[in-house]
């Protein structure tokens, strides 16, 4: 049995339960909260497990650990040596990773820095360092981030192309986070509001809140 | 024949350059130079080319642009179907993806915001927001970034493990960056030293800067 490090309804987290859903692994992985809210993540017996103090985290079975998204994703997809989610060509791989990079640093991080710097994000005994200007120009490059987004899915059905990848899975960690931070999705981005709607439609993005049972209390 | 738009001496261009001479893939591509110190990378021209603004971009013979470091590294690792840089095995792609990521989230993009936030960067046209206690709070980060790959390194001969790959030219990356901005690299820090000294003997490591011909004037 693997071993998910997660938190129920955290952005990043649900990126790894999508990609866990995409791949039918639900049967192999357990999930162990470590709870944001209480700053358990940045304790040093987290920090062991990963030296960024982020979630989520993958372990094996033989203890080795892997954080990062997409080093989780690039993990889980390949188990099967029959990539879907990472890509199976050069091409797809190329394309996939950048417009996954590219979401992250364009809007996914960008509110997350937001989150953490110019709101009360965690928890002061969390955020012991704010920067509120630089958190606000991150929510700003977020929203311009949100309209380059839409204007690649006017043009293609997915944000790497023509099938559904990690990708479109970092877009709705980002979304996931925006209301979080109630940053609004403007109406008029309307090829991302169609791409959403119907992105949503899948069982994966559906059901990664109650992957690991109910809410942690 | 591809194209690279890169500039000569650039940190994450060198990136690229390195995996290219990894890959024995030089005679396959041609740079093009954009001007960071002209600000060239801001112009629309080269927004339309990468949303980011930022330096290297791959272009292909059909025009297919892929941007990014990492996903540039994967396209070209694959492009065989004998990757070396990027792993082979699920767990190899997995532990890879994650050390590239956290040396760019720890060290290199550290390094980089430090740069352009901190010092003059590349000149007032250029750095037109500058945000100079984040920039030192980032320089901080990268220095104790270095001291823990200096221990990832007491424990293995390489970033990801037993081989050389993609996370150990993220670092190099990041190195170069360092002399840029005249950071030290403390000198107790001697397994990172040793291991530099050891990667600093691959052709690719020695020769990338003169990798587009003599530096444009
Ligand atoms: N680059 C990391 C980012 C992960 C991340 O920021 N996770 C959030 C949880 S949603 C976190 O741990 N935040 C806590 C904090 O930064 O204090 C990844 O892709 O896995
Ligand atoms: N995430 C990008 C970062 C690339 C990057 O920052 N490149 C530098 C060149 S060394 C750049 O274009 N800097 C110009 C700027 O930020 O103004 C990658 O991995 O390719």
């Amino acid at each position: 049995m693997m071993k998910i490090y997660d938190w129920f309804d955290g952005p990043y987290p649900a990126r790894v339960r999508i990609a866990i859903a995409e791949k039918n692994l639900q049967s192999r992985v357990r999930f162990e909260s470590v709870n944001l809210w209480k700053g358990e993540h940045k304790l040093p017996e987290f920090l062991a497990i990963n030296y960024s103090g982020t979630l989520p985290v993958l372990e094996l079975e033989d203890g080795t650990r892997i954080a990062e998204c997409t080093a989780i994703t690039e993990y889980l997809d390949n188990l099967d040596g029959a990539p879907t989610l990472t890509g199976r060509t050069a091409l797809e791989k190329g394309l996939i990773h950048m417009m996954n990079k590219r979401t992250e640093i364009e809007f996914l991080d960008a509110v997350s820095v937001y989150f953490h710097h110019s709101t009360p994000g965690l928890g002061p005994h969390v955020e012991l360092y704010q920067n509120p200007e630089w958190g606000n120009r991150m929510r700003d490059k977020a929203v311009r981030g949100m309209r380059y987004l839409d204007g690649v899915l006017q043009k293609q059905p997915y944000i790497a192309g023509d099938f559904f990848s990690m990708a479109d899975i970092a877009v709705i960690g980002g979304l996931v986070f925006t209301k979080i931070v109630k940053l609004e999705v403007p109406a008029e981005l309307e090829a991302l509001h169609a791409w959403h709607k119907k992105v949503q439609e899948r069982p994966s993005v559906q059901n990664w809140m109650t992957m690991s049972g109910p809410a942690p209390v």
